[in-house]
C-alpha cells in the first residue's frame, strides 16, 4: 500500500458532507481499490463553527479555500460548492497548480469548461466531473471513452428530475403545472425557488455537457435551445396522452450534415419509448450509436448519496492515475462543430386547434401547412359547434417552418384559437 | 499525430469483418480521438483465399496467429476469435510480450480470467473486454470505473438475447417454448445449436464476469448456478401474467454478509421493474449500489456493429494508454468473498399446485411450508373438481428450504400436481 493521497474538499453541503461520511466509512475499500489510502487534507467552508457530525477532525475545516488548494501536501482537489465564481478560480489555481480535480458543477463545466480542460491539459492532470450529470449514472465516461469508436448520432435525455417529476404527476393524476409543482416542493423535489430547473436552466447546461462529449465539439449553455415546463397544460398531456405519448423535458444533442443542434424542450414521446417509462424524479439518457445502436442509462439523477457515489468514483479513477503517473482521457474537442441555431432544427409537431365548425376549415388549415412545406402526418376532427378541434401531427420540418405555420394558424379566420402545440420525438 | 498504433486482429468472422470496416471508415476520426493513427499489422484467419470484400490489403491475412501475436510491430492485439483455445494461449503469448489486449472473449475470462489478468498485470499492459458482456452497452468499464467509489449489493441483468426474445415472444403471443424457439430461428436471433443461450451457459459466464467486477473478487463460471429456459412453460408465463410479472432469465450477482451469490435461472419480475420492459433481443443490467441506488444501463446485447462498436471503444482506450505510456485499471480482486450454494442463497418462490376439491387442502399444504420456517405470502384458490388449484407465493427464504418444501407437497396426498414452481425476483 502507498503513501496515503491528500484530498482537498471544497464545500461541504449535503453532497460534500456525503462524500466525507463515505471517505471515512468505505476507506478499507478505497485504499484496496486505489492502492492507497485517501486522506482529507482540508474541507473549506463558508462559516467555521457550524456542528455537522462528521466523522473528521474540526482542525481539517478552513474559511480559506484558495490557501487550501494550493498546498503542497495536497494531490487532488474535490469541488461541489457549485456556481461559476468562486469555484472556476479556485478550480483554475488548482489545474494550474497540477492538482487534479474532480468536480460536480455543471454549470461551471457549462460556461467554460474549455477553459479548465486547458488548464488540466496544460499541467497534465485529470478533470473529471461525472457527478455533473445523471447523478450516480455512468455517463459521462461512458460517452467520453466507453463509445469512443463510435459514432454517436443522438443524445436525447431526461436529465432533470424535477420536472420529470412533475410531468409524471401531471400524467398520472391529471394534476395542472402549479398543483403538481407544489406536491414537488412539498416532497423536496424541488427547491424554493425552482426556476433553474422549472425553467430548463439546470437541463441546458446538461445539455451542453452531453453534446460536447458526444460529439468531440464545443457545446456551452449558451449554445443550448431552452424552453421549461412552465406553460405545459393539462390539455397537452391529455392530448400526448390519447396518442399513446407522454410529455418530457428532453434535452436532445443531434449530429446533423453540417453541425450540431443542442435543445431543451418539452415534447411528446411515445409511451413505448425506453424514455417513456422513466418516472418520478429518475434521469434517463438515452444515446444513438451507428453501430452501437440503441443504449441507455437510467438512475436516480440527484440526492446527495448518489452524486456522492459520482464524486467518489471518479476520485478513485484519479487517485489511481496519480499513483501511476498517468492521466485519463482529456478534453476531446477536435471536430469544431458549429451550434445550429433552433429555427434550423428537424422536429416534427403536434398541434391542436380550435376551429369553427363549418366545411372548408380543413382545407384552409391544410393550405397553411402546404404553404410552409410542412407535410400533415395525420388530422383528426373532433367535436362540433363550440367544440369543434382539429389535432394536426405534422411529419419532420425545420422548427423555423413550424412556427411560421403555427404563427399563420393563429391568424386564420376559420381558426378560434391554438389550443396546444408541442414537439413530438420519437416514432410515435 | 504520433506514429500509427499497429493493431493484431485474431478472428474475421461477422465482428471482426466489422472491426476492419469501422478502423477504415471511421479512420480519420478514431486519430483524432487516439492521438494517433490505428493501423491494422496483420489479420489471423483459419483459411486464406475467402474473399471478404474487406477494405484492406489481402496480404495482411494469416493463418499464422501465433506468429502474428509476437511481431515486434504490433502494439495492441484484439481477439474475436472466442472459444478457450486457442484464445487463450494466443493472449497469454501477447499479454507476456508487452502487447495490451482487447478482446470480446467472454467464455475465456469467465473461465480462466484471473491467469490473463495476472500476465496483463506482470508486463503492465492492458487487458479490456468490455464486448464479452452485453455488446455495445457500457457496462464493465462503468463497474469498474465510474462505480468504484461505490457499494454495489446487486447486480440483475438480461445478459442474452435470444432467450430474452423466445421469453418476449412467449409472453406476447401466448406461444410454448418449442414455437417461440422456432421463430428465434427463423428470425436469426437463435443459433443452429441453441443450447448455449438456452441453457443459460452463455448468461452464465457473463454473470461470473459481472460479478467479478461488482464485488472485486474472482468469479468463474462454474461458481455460477445455472439453470436455462428449456422447462418455462406457457403456463408458467401465463401465471407470471395473472400477477402483473413477466418470466426473464435473470443473471444475479448479489453480496451477502459471508460471500456472493451468483446465479442464471428464469424467474418472475414486476413489469413495472425496469427490467420488465426490456423486449426482444435486448439487454438490460441493473445495479444497485448503497449510495448510487438503482441503476440501469441498456442496449441490443449481441450483433456484429455493437460488439465492433464496443471492441473499438477499448481499443481507442488502450491506444491511449499505450501512447501515453499509461495503464488502465486492473483486475480488483482484493475482496476475495466466497462463492455460496444455491441452497444458501435467499430467493422467493412462485408455486402452482393442482389440488384435490376438498377442505383441508390450504391446512395440508401450509404445514409442509411451516415445516420448513417458509412463510407464505399470497395464496390464491381457484377452480372447482379437476381443475382445482393453489397459487402460493413465498416471503424469502434459503432456496434449500423452498426446494425442500416443493418436495414435500409432491408427496402429499392433497396435491394432484406442481404445476409450476418459478422464482420471483423484485418487489411484486
Amino acid at each position: 500500500m502507498g503513501e496515503p493521497l491528500r484530498v482537498a474538499l471544497l464545500g461541504c453541503g449535503t453532497v460534500g458532507s456525503e462524500v466525507v461520511r463515505l471517505l471515512h466509512s468505505s476507506a478499507d475499500d478505497l485504499a484496496a481499490r486505489v492502492g492507497a489510502p485517501l486522506e482529507l487534507a482540508g474541507i473549506a467552508v463558508r462559516r467555521l463553527g457550524r456542528r455537522r457530525g462528521l466523522p473528521v477532525d474540526d482542525a481539517l475545516f478552513t474559511t480559506d479555500a484558495a490557501a487550501l488548494v494550493m498546498r503542497r501536501d495536497v494531490d487532488v482537489v474535490v469541488e461541489v460548492i457549485g456556481g461559476i465564481e468562486p469555484a472556476r478560480a479556485l478550480l483554475l489555481s488548482a489545474l494550474r497548480a497540477g492538482r487534479s480535480v474532480v468536480t460536480a458543477n455543471k454549470a461551471l463545466l457549462a460556461e467554460d469548461g474549455a477553459t479548465l480542460h486547458r488548464a488540466a491539459s496544460a499541467s497534465g492532470v485529470d478533470l473529471y466531473y461525472e457527478a455533473s450529470v445523471g447523478g450516480a449514472i455512468p455517463l459521462l465516461r461512458p460517452l467520453r471513452e466507453s463509445l469512443a469508436g463510435d459514432h454517436i448520432t443522438r443524445v436525447i435525455g431526461i436529465v432533470n428530475g424535477t420536472t420529470n417529476f412533475v410531468l409524471t404527476r401531471m400524467d398520472e393524476t391529471g394534476a395542472g403545472f402549479a398543483e403538481a409543482l407544489d406536491e414537488a416542493t412539498a416532497l423536496g423535489y424541488a427547491e424554493a425557488d425552482p426556476t433553474a430547473d422549472v425553467e430548463g436552466f439546470d437541463a441546458a447546461a446538461k445539455a451542453a455537457i452531453l453534446a460536447g462529449l458526444a460529439f468531440h465539439t464545443r457545446v456551452t449553455a449558451a449554445d443550448v435551445h431552452r424552453e421549461g415546463i412552465s406553460e405545459v397544460t393539462s390539455a397537452d398531456v391529455a392530448a400526448a396522452r390519447s396518442m399513446g405519448c407522454v410529455v418530457k423535458l428532453l434535452a436532445i444533442a443531434e449530429r446533423t450534415g453540417t453541425g450540431v443542434g443542442v435543445r431543451v424542450h418539452p415534447a411528446m414521446i411515445p409511451r413505448t419509448h425506453p424514455l417513456g417509462g422513466v418516472r418520478e424524479a429518475y434521469n434517463a439518457v438515452f444515446v444513438e450509436g451507428a453501430s452501437a445502436g440503441e443504449l441507455m442509462f437510467y438512475g436516480p439523477g440527484a440526492g446527495a448519496s448518489p452524486t456522492a457515489s459520482a464524486v467518489l468514483g471518479d476520485l478513485v479513477a484519479v487517485a489511481r492515475n496519480v499513483l501511476s503517473g498517468a492521466r485519463g482521457a482529456g478534453e476531446s474537442s477536435y471536430a469544431e462543430l458549429p451550434c445550429l441555431p433552433m429555427s434550423e432544427v428537424v422536429t416534427r409537431y403536434h398541434i391542436s386547434l380550435d376551429v369553427a365548425d363549418r366545411a372548408g376549415v380543413l382545407a384552409a388549415v391544410a393550405q397553411a401547412f402546404a404553404r410552409r412545406d410542412v407535410s400533415i402526418r395525420t388530422v383528426r376532427q373532433e367535436g362540433h359547434g363550440a367544440d369543434a378541434s382539429l389535432v394536426v401531427v405534422t411529419h419532420t420540418a425545420t422548427d423555423a417552418a413550424l412556427q411560421a405555420t403555427v404563427e399563420e394558424l393563429r391568424e386564420l379566420d376559420a381558426v378560434r384559437a391554438v389550443a396546444s402545440v408541442m414537439r413530438v420525438e420519437g416514432q410515435p
